[in-house]
């Protein structure tokens, strides 16, 4: 089989007159950036308001080994698959940063004969959707350090402020810096830092803003420190939030691309899915509904995370809901739940007891899943060398939980292998026509409630502990007014539990939150249990070495 | 009159499939983004190389006052001046920079009726360049402090790194940072500073390379610090060039856009005129000739800053040479080098003496445009109010020294208003059809004699020196083989010497050089006498705060 950047290469690319005759597009609808990429614009939203909405089915995974599942992969050849057997899909993705290009190899945008192209384009710039996200929120830093030097009006707390810089590159030297040095002409010293844009609030305020007025309230509630009284200064309050809005006008449209087999594909704002809600935006899937009978989309890290956070952050506040889970597992995934090392479990490795073991993995995430009360269906992503034994106990075993299960080999073959997968996707969403919208907990309840249910009924913890810090920051937040937001939990993806090292289906363990954040604008508290990650470094060999362009503006070496 | 905005957003706008007809692009030729911008692709040099090159005109300017001469306007004019006559023309300007979008108002695209529209797409992101740009540079930050953390094999001397880090922001507490802080995982502390994009090298160098190929040569020449030898460490050594221009790929294509009378104009890369050449592109102009028959272009800061750079750094990389000159000349910075102040000068204050005075300035810049032996017109950028025996005088004046005279309304009528400048003009291209290629030094003169040639010649210094600083960087580049590149002088723009206070034209001062900085990749030395401001701040009240977007996308308050 060929490599996937090959193939991405050499696939023909359908012009996009031809997406916008399909689906019914017009000038006023669509801008163009390229032959084969494009914007749409939020206008659609009326024009088909009449139209009723497709069903919405939500990809997410058992917790994934270092070397992920599949999940992309899977979503895009689902939407493949459901191609092949006649029906009217569209994927709807998470956009790549352009910092982890430059350092790991490895595509954001699916493999082998699952992949979305252009993906040079997908991969760099993207239509400058991640650009203008680090522009707004350097914007507002630029206007709070301003003010502050300025006279500070607002009486701004200098030694409190809680907005720090972005930049969409994998940069470790810009975790912890001091700015503002140099004498007073050059602004006030503090310490400040830069995290990567994926991680700024603002694409996770862009992933879930419902319209442009949206999106200016949502920056406008953007704390971004407290004044020497101990209130909240807002962006609004620096008169920041329009101005951002203005930077992101283009970027808030959903960008068109399309599958290797020519499905329309919608490729929409990228959070991360620890301190924020990892999906691709609720405007990408509302527009998707209505141009599509079957919308895909993917959800973050594992089930405890990603499809949890769908739920009780995403849907609750977009109030569409998914008709189905499918949910990504692995021969190897279970494998190294069993007690394996990613490259034993990778290596043909046999041994039915390991295998059953790292069965209690997935027997959680369907568990956790049951609770939302919407159809699942396992999806196994076969590799090349996977056992038919151990792929037969996985069906055995849905059908033990009584779940669906299909495996598929949307790498190697691409829709033609999803077609099991997409039939019983299909069933799933006809058994389920009025899709039950339930979330785990309200939004009323105290913030240590909805951290307790989250914990045991999810995560497997039978309780939590919230560090001095973390209470104290609670503490404060709930007093100005935010403890009836919904959580984020940052934890770790690697497991289950908020220990990495777990495998498997951890129990009898005390979550413990470290700390405690407000994304006033994005809506939630983000509670968070060990270290994140918000500025990744660049490895020894950056992948960034064996990129080139020739003079005709051929790239090679992107993946 | 209307104010300039409202002109711009109420003019109707051609179509770019109009312009592709119109110009003879296909769609090998040119990419969309958008309705009404897009990039035209390197290949029409290919497609087209067998056409002969229309004719280059360049706009400069006499030592504006603070508030600017219309040198932007009076290119745009110019050229729809030119197609009121019936000609064929194109106009080649600089991208505007995001961060004094944000700061002072104020359009980076002309105004009234001789302006390039859309606006709001030209003076926002405008096509991903400038963030390309960002990226570009902060990728090799990333590299060089990532190399270090990593071993440092190449040996790097941290304390004498060379390359900080660009943010298209008016950001004053970026000015002086530390990076690296945080211990040990966090990388190695050193002291750094952000500079403006506009102000990057790679701004510089992608305006002035030839070809893709060219690009990623000069990526690679970049010096980013010595290793303890004190060799020159270059983006090369760290394998960051070809990565840079993966980077920049799209950047590398000029922007087409379009004048209110649908003028096609062409838009890239925006380079200083202090630390850098201060034109827009090389590709932009080879290209611009290829599909005009009269490319009008500009170049920054005043005749002594942008048109010396012009011939001597800009002409004799890509032997493109003007077939004439047009020098823009106000009535208000006629009398504020008189000795007026602003306000004065723009109020109709009354004074021949003064304005005899004033014309020395004048003076200083046509004599200096004659050593380069192409045709000069004075354009008088005429303002409401100015009064009409001034203007008679300009004509009287460079009826004396020799030299055509032209006053324009560009900006109350539009091209209409620009005929009388636009038939000198081109006159002044048929009476001179083989351009003189003169440059005032030659490469293998030592560098001091290259200084004092621009200082004697064009400032009208008596005198040169080299401060201490100056003296041990100049010695260090030349023992490195650096001293064959040609000079870039930073100094005011507000002075033809180097302190701002000093108006008219300035005789028997010393031109005190205070450093000098090595731009390896963009070809020349910088010859920096006095501060370089490369990094802006906000004022107290930033422009962002009256901008506005409402839940359709139209954004107002930009300028």
């Amino acid at each position: 089989m060929e490599e996937s950047i090959k193939i991405a290469q050499d696939a023909p690319l359908n012009h996009m007159r031809q997406f916008m005759a399909d689906l019914e597009l017009d000038e006023e609808n669509f801008e163009f950036y390229g032959k084969y990429t494009g914007k749409i614009r939020l206008n659609v939203l009326e024009k088909f308001k009449d139209r009723p909405d497709g069903k919405l089915i939500l990809v997410t995974a058992m917790t994934p080994t270092p070397a992920g599942e599949g999940k992309t992969l899977t979503s895009i050849g689902l939407s493949q698959g459901l191609q092949k057997i006649g029906k009217k899909p569209l994927v709807a993705l998470r956009e790549p940063s352009l910092g982890p290009v430059f350092g790991i190899k490895g595509g954001a945008a699916g493999g082998g004969y699952s992949q979305v192209i252009p993906m040079e384009r997908i991969n760099l710039h993207f239509n400058g959707d991640i650009h203008a996200l680090s522009t707004a929120h350097n914007l507002l830093a630029a206007m709070l350090d301003n003010h502050i030097y300025k006279g500070n009006e607002l009486d701004i707390d200098v030694t409190n402020t809680l907005w720090n810089r972005a930049m969409d590159m994998n940069d470790r030297a810009l975790r912890n810096t001091v700015v503002g040095l140099g004498g007073k002409v050059n602004g006030v010293p503090r310490e400040s830092s830069f995290l990567i844009t994926a991680a700024s609030e603002i694409m996770a305020i862009l992933a879930l803003a419902t319209s442009r007025e949206d999106l200016k309230e949502r920056l406008g509630k953007i704390v971004v420190g407290y004044n020497r009284s101990g209130e909240a200064v807002r962006a609004r309050d620096l008169e920041a939030h329009k101005a951002m809005a203005v930077v992101l006008n283009e970027a808030i449209m959903p960008n068109l691309v399309q599958t290797l087999e020519h499905v329309p594909a919608l490729i929409h704002a990228g959070p991360f899915a620890n301190i924020a809600h990892g999906t691709s935006s609720i405007l990408g899937n509302k527009i998707g509904l209505k141009l599509a009978d079957y919308v895909v989309t993917e959800a973050g890290f594992g089930a405890d995370l990603g499809a949890e956070k769908f739920f009780d952050i995403v849907c609750r506040t977009s109030d569409i809901w998914p008709s189905a889970v499918v949910l990504v597992a692995t021969c190897r995934a279970i494998k190294f739940h069993g007690g394996l090392s990613v490259e034993q479990a990778q290596n043909g490795y046999n041994d039915p007891e390991v295998f059953e073991k790292g069965l209690e993995n997935l027997r959680a995430h369907i568990e956790n899943m049951k609770k939302f009360k919407t159809p699942i269906v396992v999806a196994v992503n076969k590799f090349e060398g996977d056992r038919e034994d151990e792929i037969d106990r996985i069906y055995e075993f849905c059908k033990e939980m009584g779940v669906e299960c299909a495996a598929h080999e949307g790498f190697a073959k691409g829709g033609e292998g999803v077609t099991e997968l997409a039939k019983k996707t299909v069933d799933l969403t006809e058994s389920n026509l009025n899709p039950k919208k339930i979330t785990l907990y309200d939004l009323d309840e105290p913030v240590e409630e909805k951290i307790y249910t989250i914990a045991t009924e999810i995560y497997g913890a039978d309780n939590i502990y919230l560090e001095k810090k973390a209470l104290k920051n609670l503490a404060k937040y709930k007093r100005l007014g935010y403890g009836d937001l919904p959580i984020c939990i940052a934890k770790t993806q690697s497991s289950l539990s908020d220990d990495s090292s777990l495998k498997g289906a951890p129990k009898d363990f005390t979550l413990t939150v470290t700390d405690v954040q407000l994304s006033a604008g994005a809506g939630f508290l983000v509670i968070i249990c060990g270290n994140m990650m918000l500025m990744p470094g660049l490895p020894k060999r950056p992948a960034a070495e064996d990129m080139d362009v020739n003079d005709d503006g051929v790239i090679t070496g992107l993946f």
